[in-house]
Protein backbone atom coordinates (compact mmCIF):
# COMPACT_ATOMS: atom_id res chain seq x y z
CA UNK A 1 0.00 0.00 0.00
CA UNK A 2 1.46 3.51 -0.88
CA UNK A 3 0.40 6.73 0.65
CA UNK A 4 -2.18 7.43 -2.01
CA UNK A 5 -3.90 4.22 -0.90
CA UNK A 6 -4.22 4.90 1.89
CA UNK A 7 -5.46 8.01 1.65
CA UNK A 8 -8.06 6.79 -0.60
CA UNK A 9 -9.15 4.22 1.88
CA UNK A 10 -9.54 7.43 4.11
CA UNK A 11 -11.81 8.72 2.42
CA UNK A 12 -13.80 5.35 1.42
CA UNK A 13 -14.28 5.11 5.65
CA UNK A 14 -14.75 8.69 6.23
CA UNK A 15 -12.18 7.83 8.97
CA UNK A 16 -8.76 7.78 9.85
CA UNK A 17 -9.18 5.38 12.83
CA UNK A 18 -6.43 3.03 14.23
CA UNK A 19 -7.25 0.98 16.67
CA UNK A 20 -4.13 -0.23 18.56
CA UNK A 21 -4.38 -3.60 19.91
CA UNK A 22 -2.52 -3.94 23.29
CA UNK A 23 -4.46 -7.45 23.95
CA UNK A 24 -3.60 -8.22 27.36
CA UNK A 25 -4.56 -11.33 28.04
CA UNK A 26 -5.22 -9.92 31.75
CA UNK A 27 -7.64 -7.56 30.62
CA UNK A 28 -9.60 -9.49 27.99
CA UNK A 29 -13.31 -10.90 29.34
CA UNK A 30 -12.62 -13.70 31.37
CA UNK A 31 -15.09 -15.52 29.67
CA UNK A 32 -12.98 -15.76 26.46
CA UNK A 33 -10.75 -17.96 28.22
CA UNK A 34 -12.09 -20.86 27.29
CA UNK A 35 -11.08 -20.32 23.74
CA UNK A 36 -7.70 -22.44 22.35
CA UNK A 37 -6.33 -18.83 21.53
CA UNK A 38 -7.83 -16.11 23.82
CA UNK A 39 -6.26 -13.50 22.61
CA UNK A 40 -7.00 -13.82 18.98
CA UNK A 41 -10.54 -14.74 19.86
CA UNK A 42 -10.68 -11.62 21.41
CA UNK A 43 -8.70 -9.49 18.48
CA UNK A 44 -10.92 -11.41 16.08
CA UNK A 45 -14.44 -10.32 17.39
CA UNK A 46 -12.62 -6.44 18.21
CA UNK A 47 -11.78 -6.70 13.73
CA UNK A 48 -14.80 -7.87 12.66
CA UNK A 49 -16.78 -5.77 15.10
CA UNK A 50 -14.44 -2.26 14.30
CA UNK A 51 -13.45 -2.74 11.15
CA UNK A 52 -15.96 -0.49 9.19
CA UNK A 53 -14.81 1.90 11.17
CA UNK A 54 -10.75 1.61 10.88
CA UNK A 55 -8.46 1.65 8.33
CA UNK A 56 -5.54 0.47 10.42
CA UNK A 57 -4.56 -1.75 13.46
CA UNK A 58 -1.65 -1.77 15.70
CA UNK A 59 -1.04 -4.49 17.55
CA UNK A 60 1.83 -3.88 19.98
CA UNK A 61 4.27 -6.93 20.21
CA UNK A 62 5.26 -6.24 23.97
CA UNK A 63 1.66 -7.94 24.83
CA UNK A 64 2.03 -11.27 22.47
CA UNK A 65 5.96 -11.56 23.48
CA UNK A 66 5.46 -11.49 27.58
CA UNK A 67 2.95 -14.87 27.00
CA UNK A 68 6.05 -16.57 24.95
CA UNK A 69 5.52 -18.84 22.14
CA UNK A 70 1.77 -18.66 22.37
CA UNK A 71 1.56 -14.56 22.17
CA UNK A 72 3.36 -14.65 19.04
CA UNK A 73 0.93 -17.79 18.00
CA UNK A 74 -1.85 -14.92 18.58
CA UNK A 75 0.33 -12.69 17.09
CA UNK A 76 0.51 -14.01 13.91
CA UNK A 77 -2.62 -15.57 13.33
CA UNK A 78 -3.96 -11.96 14.57
CA UNK A 79 -2.25 -10.43 11.48
CA UNK A 80 -3.49 -12.90 8.88
CA UNK A 81 -6.80 -12.80 9.72
CA UNK A 82 -6.76 -9.74 9.63
CA UNK A 83 -4.63 -9.58 5.55
CA UNK A 84 -7.18 -12.11 4.77
CA UNK A 85 -11.03 -10.67 5.57
CA UNK A 86 -9.80 -6.96 5.46
CA UNK A 87 -6.96 -6.74 2.63
CA UNK A 88 -7.24 -3.22 2.61
CA UNK A 89 -6.55 -2.36 6.41
CA UNK A 90 -3.21 -1.33 7.11
CA UNK A 91 -1.26 -3.44 9.82
CA UNK A 92 1.19 -1.47 11.75
CA UNK A 93 3.45 -4.05 14.50
CA UNK A 94 4.40 -1.60 16.70
CA UNK A 95 7.39 -3.36 17.41
CA UNK A 96 9.89 -0.18 18.01
CA UNK A 97 12.98 -2.52 16.86
CA UNK A 98 16.19 -1.04 15.45
CA UNK A 99 19.49 -2.61 15.70
CA UNK A 100 22.89 -2.57 13.59
CA UNK A 101 22.26 -3.02 9.74
CA UNK A 102 22.87 -6.91 8.93
CA UNK A 103 20.48 -7.39 12.21
CA UNK A 104 17.72 -4.74 11.41
CA UNK A 105 17.86 -7.12 8.29
CA UNK A 106 16.88 -9.91 10.24
CA UNK A 107 14.20 -7.95 12.08
CA UNK A 108 12.48 -7.02 8.66
CA UNK A 109 12.38 -10.61 7.72
CA UNK A 110 10.54 -11.33 11.15
CA UNK A 111 7.94 -8.94 10.12
CA UNK A 112 7.71 -8.38 6.31
CA UNK A 113 8.35 -12.09 4.94
CA UNK A 114 7.24 -14.29 8.32
CA UNK A 115 4.15 -12.32 8.83
CA UNK A 116 1.47 -9.82 7.17
CA UNK A 117 2.65 -6.62 8.54
CA UNK A 118 2.40 -3.78 6.24
CA UNK A 119 4.45 -1.61 8.72
CA UNK A 120 6.25 -1.73 11.72
CA UNK A 121 7.92 0.78 14.13
CA UNK A 122 11.07 1.68 14.50
CA UNK A 123 13.32 3.46 17.19
CA UNK A 124 15.81 6.32 15.41
CA UNK A 125 18.82 5.97 17.99
CA UNK A 126 21.21 3.42 16.59
CA UNK A 127 20.69 5.83 13.20
CA UNK A 128 20.24 5.34 9.42
CA UNK A 129 21.63 1.89 8.87
CA UNK A 130 19.22 0.26 11.16
CA UNK A 131 16.54 1.95 9.22
CA UNK A 132 17.01 1.19 5.95
CA UNK A 133 16.67 -2.41 5.97
CA UNK A 134 13.04 -2.27 6.49
CA UNK A 135 12.98 0.30 3.32
CA UNK A 136 13.91 -2.43 1.18
CA UNK A 137 10.52 -4.20 1.13
CA UNK A 138 8.35 -3.12 -1.54
CA UNK A 139 5.05 -1.62 -0.47
CA UNK A 140 6.12 -1.79 3.25
CA UNK A 141 6.71 0.90 5.73
CA UNK A 142 9.08 2.30 8.40
CA UNK A 143 6.63 4.21 11.41
CA UNK A 144 9.67 6.03 12.89
CA UNK A 145 9.65 7.35 16.38
CA UNK A 146 9.80 10.91 16.15
CA UNK A 147 7.97 12.38 19.45
CA UNK A 148 6.63 10.09 21.90
CA UNK A 149 3.37 10.35 23.74
CA UNK A 150 4.81 9.43 26.87
CA UNK A 151 6.89 11.53 29.81
CA UNK A 152 10.35 10.08 29.24
CA UNK A 153 9.98 11.89 26.12
CA UNK A 154 11.18 15.02 27.55
CA UNK A 155 14.55 13.27 28.76
CA UNK A 156 16.28 13.10 25.45
CA UNK A 157 13.59 14.09 22.50
CA UNK A 158 14.43 17.89 22.85
CA UNK A 159 17.88 17.46 23.45
CA UNK A 160 18.63 20.77 21.45
CA UNK A 161 21.80 21.21 19.23
CA UNK A 162 21.96 25.06 18.46
CA UNK A 163 17.96 25.08 17.69
CA UNK A 164 17.24 21.92 16.54
CA UNK A 165 15.77 19.61 19.02
CA UNK A 166 16.57 15.64 18.58
CA UNK A 167 13.38 14.96 17.41
CA UNK A 168 13.80 17.61 14.73
CA UNK A 169 16.36 16.42 14.08
CA UNK A 170 15.41 12.76 13.13
CA UNK A 171 12.85 14.24 10.96
CA UNK A 172 15.44 16.30 8.86
CA UNK A 173 17.57 13.11 8.18
CA UNK A 174 14.81 10.70 8.31
CA UNK A 175 13.17 12.08 5.68
CA UNK A 176 16.17 11.17 2.83
CA UNK A 177 16.33 7.79 3.87
CA UNK A 178 12.62 6.51 2.00
CA UNK A 179 9.59 9.01 0.62
CA UNK A 180 5.85 9.71 1.76
CA UNK A 181 5.21 6.14 0.33
CA UNK A 182 7.10 3.82 2.92
CA UNK A 183 7.92 6.28 5.90
CA UNK A 184 5.67 7.45 8.90
CA UNK A 185 6.49 9.13 12.04
CA UNK A 186 5.16 8.55 15.51
CA UNK A 187 4.31 11.89 17.37
CA UNK A 188 2.33 11.63 20.40
CA UNK A 189 -0.86 13.75 20.79
CA UNK A 190 -0.06 14.47 23.93
CA UNK A 191 2.42 16.79 21.97
CA UNK A 192 0.13 18.01 19.46
CA UNK A 193 1.19 21.72 19.99
CA UNK A 194 4.46 20.47 18.07
CA UNK A 195 2.86 19.04 15.40
CA UNK A 196 2.99 23.00 13.76
CA UNK A 197 7.12 22.68 13.59
CA UNK A 198 6.82 18.95 12.87
CA UNK A 199 4.78 19.98 9.82
CA UNK A 200 7.33 22.58 8.97
CA UNK A 201 10.05 19.83 8.27
CA UNK A 202 7.64 16.87 6.59
CA UNK A 203 4.52 18.75 5.46
CA UNK A 204 3.45 15.66 3.21
CA UNK A 205 4.39 12.47 5.61
CA UNK A 206 1.57 10.70 7.36
CA UNK A 207 1.96 10.88 10.86
CA UNK A 208 1.07 7.89 13.66
CA UNK A 209 -0.95 9.48 16.67
CA UNK A 210 -0.99 7.79 19.74
CA UNK A 211 -2.21 8.98 22.97
CA UNK A 212 -5.76 9.62 22.24
CA UNK A 213 -8.15 8.70 25.20
CA UNK A 214 -6.28 7.08 28.07
CA UNK A 215 -2.88 9.12 27.44
CA UNK A 216 -5.33 12.30 27.43
CA UNK A 217 -4.63 13.72 24.02
CA UNK A 218 -7.00 15.89 21.81
CA UNK A 219 -8.04 14.69 19.00
CA UNK A 220 -9.19 18.29 17.90
CA UNK A 221 -5.93 20.15 18.24
CA UNK A 222 -3.63 16.97 16.40
CA UNK A 223 -6.49 17.56 13.55
CA UNK A 224 -5.42 21.50 13.40
CA UNK A 225 -2.25 21.08 13.55
CA UNK A 226 -1.07 17.77 12.15
CA UNK A 227 -3.63 17.41 9.09
CA UNK A 228 -2.94 18.02 5.62
CA UNK A 229 -4.35 17.83 2.18
CA UNK A 230 -3.84 13.97 2.13
CA UNK A 231 -5.07 13.48 5.89
CA UNK A 232 -1.37 12.82 6.79
CA UNK A 233 -3.21 11.42 9.42
CA UNK A 234 -3.57 7.46 11.49
CA UNK A 235 -4.75 8.69 14.90
CA UNK A 236 -4.83 5.62 17.24
CA UNK A 237 -6.80 4.64 19.84
CA UNK A 238 -6.25 1.45 21.91
CA UNK A 239 -7.80 1.10 25.28
CA UNK A 240 -10.05 3.42 25.14
CA UNK A 241 -12.29 0.97 22.67
CA UNK A 242 -10.54 -2.60 23.27
CA UNK A 243 -11.28 -2.17 26.75
CA UNK A 244 -14.72 0.11 26.95
CA UNK A 245 -16.49 -3.02 28.49
CA UNK A 246 -15.52 -6.64 29.63
CA UNK A 247 -18.73 -7.85 29.16
CA UNK A 248 -19.80 -10.61 26.31
CA UNK A 249 -20.94 -7.36 24.98
CA UNK A 250 -17.19 -5.90 24.65
CA UNK A 251 -17.24 -6.06 20.86
CA UNK A 252 -20.86 -4.47 20.26
CA UNK A 253 -19.10 -1.62 23.00
CA UNK A 254 -15.87 -0.94 21.26
CA UNK A 255 -17.73 -0.89 17.53
CA UNK A 256 -19.78 2.32 19.76
CA UNK A 257 -16.79 3.17 20.67
CA UNK A 258 -14.61 3.31 17.36
CA UNK A 259 -18.24 4.47 15.23
CA UNK A 260 -17.70 7.77 17.61
CA UNK A 261 -14.39 8.83 16.63
CA UNK A 262 -14.73 7.53 13.15
CA UNK A 263 -17.89 9.82 13.58
CA UNK A 264 -15.71 12.84 14.87
CA UNK A 265 -13.05 12.11 11.99
CA UNK A 266 -15.76 12.24 9.66
CA UNK A 267 -16.38 15.64 10.57
CA UNK A 268 -12.89 17.03 10.60
CA UNK A 269 -12.67 15.39 7.15
CA UNK A 270 -15.39 17.19 5.82
CA UNK A 271 -14.20 20.39 6.86
CA UNK A 272 -10.77 20.20 5.48
CA UNK A 273 -12.95 19.65 1.73
CA UNK A 274 -11.11 15.54 1.93
CA UNK A 275 -14.27 14.13 1.94
CA UNK B 1 23.81 -11.44 39.57
CA UNK B 2 25.02 -8.18 41.06
CA UNK B 3 28.59 -6.23 40.11
CA UNK B 4 30.47 -7.89 42.39
CA UNK B 5 29.45 -11.25 42.30
CA UNK B 6 29.98 -10.48 37.90
CA UNK B 7 33.57 -9.80 38.88
CA UNK B 8 33.74 -12.75 41.09
CA UNK B 9 32.99 -15.17 37.68
CA UNK B 10 35.67 -12.68 35.94
CA UNK B 11 38.29 -13.38 38.34
CA UNK B 12 37.54 -16.90 38.36
CA UNK B 13 37.72 -17.12 34.45
CA UNK B 14 40.53 -15.16 33.94
CA UNK B 15 38.17 -13.28 31.05
CA UNK B 16 35.66 -10.88 30.54
CA UNK B 17 34.24 -11.92 27.36
CA UNK B 18 30.66 -12.21 26.27
CA UNK B 19 30.06 -14.70 23.26
CA UNK B 20 27.49 -13.34 20.90
CA UNK B 21 24.98 -15.87 19.86
CA UNK B 22 23.82 -14.34 16.51
CA UNK B 23 22.39 -17.79 15.32
CA UNK B 24 21.69 -17.39 11.59
CA UNK B 25 20.26 -20.63 10.31
CA UNK B 26 21.36 -19.48 6.62
CA UNK B 27 25.30 -19.46 8.28
CA UNK B 28 25.14 -22.13 10.73
CA UNK B 29 27.00 -25.52 9.15
CA UNK B 30 24.96 -27.51 7.01
CA UNK B 31 24.86 -30.56 8.44
CA UNK B 32 23.48 -29.46 11.95
CA UNK B 33 20.16 -28.54 9.74
CA UNK B 34 18.91 -32.28 10.28
CA UNK B 35 18.33 -31.78 13.50
CA UNK B 36 14.84 -30.76 15.16
CA UNK B 37 16.31 -27.46 16.47
CA UNK B 38 19.13 -26.48 14.09
CA UNK B 39 19.88 -23.39 15.87
CA UNK B 40 19.92 -24.47 19.35
CA UNK B 41 21.59 -27.56 18.49
CA UNK B 42 24.43 -25.05 17.27
CA UNK B 43 24.08 -22.97 20.62
CA UNK B 44 24.26 -25.74 22.61
CA UNK B 45 27.44 -27.20 20.80
CA UNK B 46 29.16 -23.34 21.09
CA UNK B 47 28.32 -22.90 24.41
CA UNK B 48 29.48 -26.14 25.44
CA UNK B 49 32.94 -25.66 23.61
CA UNK B 50 33.23 -21.81 24.67
CA UNK B 51 31.42 -21.92 28.09
CA UNK B 52 35.01 -22.64 30.43
CA UNK B 53 36.34 -19.42 28.84
CA UNK B 54 33.38 -17.05 28.96
CA UNK B 55 31.44 -15.30 31.23
CA UNK B 56 28.23 -14.34 29.28
CA UNK B 57 26.14 -15.06 26.33
CA UNK B 58 24.31 -12.90 24.16
CA UNK B 59 21.57 -14.11 21.47
CA UNK B 60 20.52 -10.96 19.45
CA UNK B 61 16.76 -11.87 19.20
CA UNK B 62 16.46 -10.47 15.43
CA UNK B 63 18.13 -13.63 14.56
CA UNK B 64 15.25 -15.52 16.40
CA UNK B 65 12.56 -13.91 15.69
CA UNK B 66 13.24 -14.00 12.01
CA UNK B 67 12.16 -17.62 12.21
CA UNK B 68 8.82 -16.78 13.61
CA UNK B 69 7.70 -19.39 16.61
CA UNK B 70 10.26 -21.90 15.85
CA UNK B 71 13.02 -19.12 16.37
CA UNK B 72 11.66 -17.85 19.95
CA UNK B 73 11.48 -21.18 20.28
CA UNK B 74 15.47 -21.90 19.83
CA UNK B 75 15.73 -19.11 22.08
CA UNK B 76 14.28 -19.94 24.64
CA UNK B 77 15.78 -23.46 24.76
CA UNK B 78 18.87 -21.60 24.15
CA UNK B 79 18.45 -19.67 27.66
CA UNK B 80 17.28 -22.63 29.20
CA UNK B 81 20.13 -24.71 28.56
CA UNK B 82 22.88 -22.07 29.78
CA UNK B 83 20.69 -21.62 33.12
CA UNK B 84 20.70 -25.54 33.79
CA UNK B 85 24.38 -25.65 32.86
CA UNK B 86 26.46 -23.02 33.64
CA UNK B 87 24.55 -21.13 36.00
CA UNK B 88 27.09 -18.68 36.71
CA UNK B 89 26.99 -16.76 33.35
CA UNK B 90 25.11 -13.98 33.00
CA UNK B 91 23.00 -14.46 30.11
CA UNK B 92 22.22 -11.10 27.85
CA UNK B 93 18.94 -11.03 25.67
CA UNK B 94 20.01 -8.25 23.12
CA UNK B 95 16.49 -6.91 22.30
CA UNK B 96 17.17 -3.56 21.96
CA UNK B 97 13.22 -3.11 23.50
CA UNK B 98 11.71 0.47 25.19
CA UNK B 99 8.14 1.46 24.96
CA UNK B 100 5.85 3.77 27.14
CA UNK B 101 5.64 2.20 30.37
CA UNK B 102 2.59 0.35 31.28
CA UNK B 103 4.34 -1.59 27.37
CA UNK B 104 8.08 -1.74 28.96
CA UNK B 105 6.60 -3.67 31.47
CA UNK B 106 4.87 -6.49 29.36
CA UNK B 107 8.52 -6.59 27.73
CA UNK B 108 9.62 -6.91 30.87
CA UNK B 109 7.63 -9.91 31.82
CA UNK B 110 9.05 -11.25 28.40
CA UNK B 111 12.08 -11.71 29.37
CA UNK B 112 12.53 -11.71 33.33
CA UNK B 113 9.42 -13.86 33.75
CA UNK B 114 9.13 -15.85 30.58
CA UNK B 115 12.91 -16.90 30.08
CA UNK B 116 16.57 -17.31 31.81
CA UNK B 117 17.49 -13.97 30.90
CA UNK B 118 19.49 -12.26 33.45
CA UNK B 119 19.68 -8.94 31.58
CA UNK B 120 18.19 -7.05 28.25
CA UNK B 121 18.86 -4.36 26.03
CA UNK B 122 17.21 -1.65 25.89
CA UNK B 123 17.17 1.65 23.39
CA UNK B 124 17.05 5.17 25.29
CA UNK B 125 14.83 7.51 23.29
CA UNK B 126 11.75 7.03 25.21
CA UNK B 127 13.28 7.74 28.23
CA UNK B 128 12.73 7.04 31.25
CA UNK B 129 9.52 5.43 32.36
CA UNK B 130 10.29 3.26 29.21
CA UNK B 131 13.31 1.89 31.22
CA UNK B 132 12.40 1.38 34.78
CA UNK B 133 10.02 -1.27 34.71
CA UNK B 134 13.12 -3.59 33.48
CA UNK B 135 15.02 -2.18 37.03
CA UNK B 136 11.93 -3.64 39.29
CA UNK B 137 13.00 -7.01 38.98
CA UNK B 138 15.86 -8.59 41.34
CA UNK B 139 19.27 -9.24 40.18
CA UNK B 140 17.99 -8.59 36.28
CA UNK B 141 19.89 -5.79 33.96
CA UNK B 142 18.92 -3.23 31.93
CA UNK B 143 21.86 -2.87 29.36
CA UNK B 144 20.78 0.40 27.87
CA UNK B 145 22.62 2.05 24.81
CA UNK B 146 24.98 4.55 24.96
CA UNK B 147 27.21 5.22 22.20
CA UNK B 148 26.53 1.90 19.73
CA UNK B 149 29.49 0.54 17.08
CA UNK B 150 27.81 1.16 13.50
CA UNK B 151 28.06 4.11 11.19
CA UNK B 152 24.87 5.34 11.90
CA UNK B 153 25.29 6.68 15.62
CA UNK B 154 26.78 9.45 14.16
CA UNK B 155 22.86 10.28 13.21
CA UNK B 156 21.98 11.46 16.43
CA UNK B 157 24.05 10.00 19.29
CA UNK B 158 26.76 13.04 19.01
CA UNK B 159 23.18 15.46 18.84
CA UNK B 160 24.97 18.12 21.54
CA UNK B 161 23.26 20.39 23.54
CA UNK B 162 25.59 23.24 24.88
CA UNK B 163 28.73 20.82 25.28
CA UNK B 164 26.52 17.64 26.16
CA UNK B 165 26.24 14.76 23.34
CA UNK B 166 22.74 12.61 23.39
CA UNK B 167 24.91 9.49 24.63
CA UNK B 168 26.27 11.52 27.55
CA UNK B 169 22.99 13.01 28.76
CA UNK B 170 21.72 9.19 28.50
CA UNK B 171 24.60 8.54 30.75
CA UNK B 172 23.52 11.23 33.19
CA UNK B 173 19.91 10.72 32.84
CA UNK B 174 19.82 7.27 33.56
CA UNK B 175 22.61 6.39 35.69
CA UNK B 176 19.91 7.57 38.35
CA UNK B 177 17.74 4.92 37.82
CA UNK B 178 18.84 2.25 38.97
CA UNK B 179 22.07 1.01 40.39
CA UNK B 180 25.53 -0.58 39.15
CA UNK B 181 24.35 -3.59 40.22
CA UNK B 182 21.43 -3.34 37.52
CA UNK B 183 22.56 -1.32 34.60
CA UNK B 184 25.09 -1.04 32.53
CA UNK B 185 25.46 0.63 29.11
CA UNK B 186 26.65 -0.49 25.57
CA UNK B 187 29.42 1.31 23.62
CA UNK B 188 31.12 0.59 20.50
CA UNK B 189 34.35 -0.93 20.37
CA UNK B 190 34.25 1.04 17.18
CA UNK B 191 34.24 4.13 19.50
CA UNK B 192 36.79 3.42 22.28
CA UNK B 193 38.36 6.83 21.93
CA UNK B 194 35.10 8.08 23.71
CA UNK B 195 35.41 5.55 26.32
CA UNK B 196 37.54 8.58 28.91
CA UNK B 197 34.81 10.51 28.85
CA UNK B 198 32.21 7.82 29.25
CA UNK B 199 34.18 7.19 31.95
CA UNK B 200 33.97 10.54 33.75
CA UNK B 201 30.22 10.32 33.94
CA UNK B 202 29.91 6.40 34.97
CA UNK B 203 33.15 5.31 36.41
CA UNK B 204 31.77 2.58 38.61
CA UNK B 205 28.83 0.52 36.08
CA UNK B 206 30.02 -2.29 33.59
CA UNK B 207 29.73 -1.93 30.20
CA UNK B 208 28.70 -4.28 27.14
CA UNK B 209 31.07 -3.27 24.62
CA UNK B 210 30.32 -4.96 21.10
CA UNK B 211 32.01 -4.22 17.53
CA UNK B 212 35.40 -6.19 18.39
CA UNK B 213 36.32 -8.84 15.38
CA UNK B 214 34.31 -8.41 12.14
CA UNK B 215 33.71 -4.49 13.08
CA UNK B 216 37.13 -3.42 13.71
CA UNK B 217 37.28 -2.41 17.09
CA UNK B 218 40.19 -3.12 19.66
CA UNK B 219 40.39 -5.01 22.54
CA UNK B 220 43.79 -3.08 23.57
CA UNK B 221 41.96 0.49 23.50
CA UNK B 222 38.99 -0.51 25.19
CA UNK B 223 40.84 -1.90 27.87
CA UNK B 224 43.30 1.31 28.03
CA UNK B 225 40.23 3.57 28.15
CA UNK B 226 37.38 1.47 29.92
CA UNK B 227 38.64 -0.60 32.58
CA UNK B 228 37.79 -0.23 36.10
CA UNK B 229 38.73 -1.45 39.39
CA UNK B 230 35.80 -4.57 38.86
CA UNK B 231 37.14 -5.19 35.26
CA UNK B 232 33.98 -3.12 34.48
CA UNK B 233 33.96 -4.53 30.85
CA UNK B 234 31.82 -7.17 28.80
CA UNK B 235 33.57 -7.31 25.51
CA UNK B 236 31.39 -9.06 23.33
CA UNK B 237 32.72 -11.34 20.31
CA UNK B 238 29.94 -12.75 17.64
CA UNK B 239 30.97 -13.78 13.86
CA UNK B 240 34.41 -13.86 15.01
CA UNK B 241 34.04 -16.93 17.45
CA UNK B 242 30.82 -18.53 16.33
CA UNK B 243 30.98 -18.74 12.26
CA UNK B 244 34.89 -19.15 12.94
CA UNK B 245 34.48 -22.47 11.00
CA UNK B 246 31.53 -24.24 9.37
CA UNK B 247 32.56 -27.74 8.98
CA UNK B 248 31.82 -30.46 11.86
CA UNK B 249 35.19 -29.07 14.06
CA UNK B 250 33.09 -25.60 14.35
CA UNK B 251 32.91 -25.55 17.86
CA UNK B 252 36.54 -26.84 18.69
CA UNK B 253 37.37 -23.69 16.32
CA UNK B 254 35.27 -21.24 18.27
CA UNK B 255 36.64 -22.52 21.69
CA UNK B 256 39.91 -21.72 19.82
CA UNK B 257 38.95 -18.53 18.99
CA UNK B 258 37.42 -17.95 22.57
CA UNK B 259 40.67 -19.03 24.06
CA UNK B 260 42.64 -16.49 22.15
CA UNK B 261 40.38 -13.60 23.33
CA UNK B 262 40.46 -14.84 27.42
CA UNK B 263 43.88 -15.34 26.95
CA UNK B 264 44.72 -11.39 25.92
CA UNK B 265 41.74 -10.66 28.65
CA UNK B 266 43.74 -12.61 30.93
CA UNK B 267 46.68 -10.90 30.30
CA UNK B 268 45.14 -7.10 31.02
CA UNK B 269 43.50 -7.80 33.86
CA UNK B 270 46.93 -9.22 35.32
CA UNK B 271 48.28 -5.68 34.13
CA UNK B 272 45.76 -4.06 35.98
CA UNK B 273 46.37 -5.94 39.02
CA UNK B 274 43.20 -7.51 39.34
CA UNK B 275 43.83 -11.27 39.00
Amino acid sequence: MNSKQLFENIRKKKSFLCVGLDSDIDKIPGFLLDHDDPVFEFNRRIVDATAQFTVAYKPNAAFYECRGISGWQSLERTAGYIKQHYPDIFIIADAKRGDIGNTSKMYARAFFEGTNFDAVTVAPYMGEDSVTPFLSYDNRWVVLLALTSNKGADDFQYHNDNGTRLFEQVLHRSKQWGSIDNMMYVVGATRAEMLEDIRKIIPDHFLLIPGIGAQGGSLEEVVRYGMNAQCGLLVNSSRGIIFADTTSGFDRVAAQKAEELAGEMSDYLQNFNLI
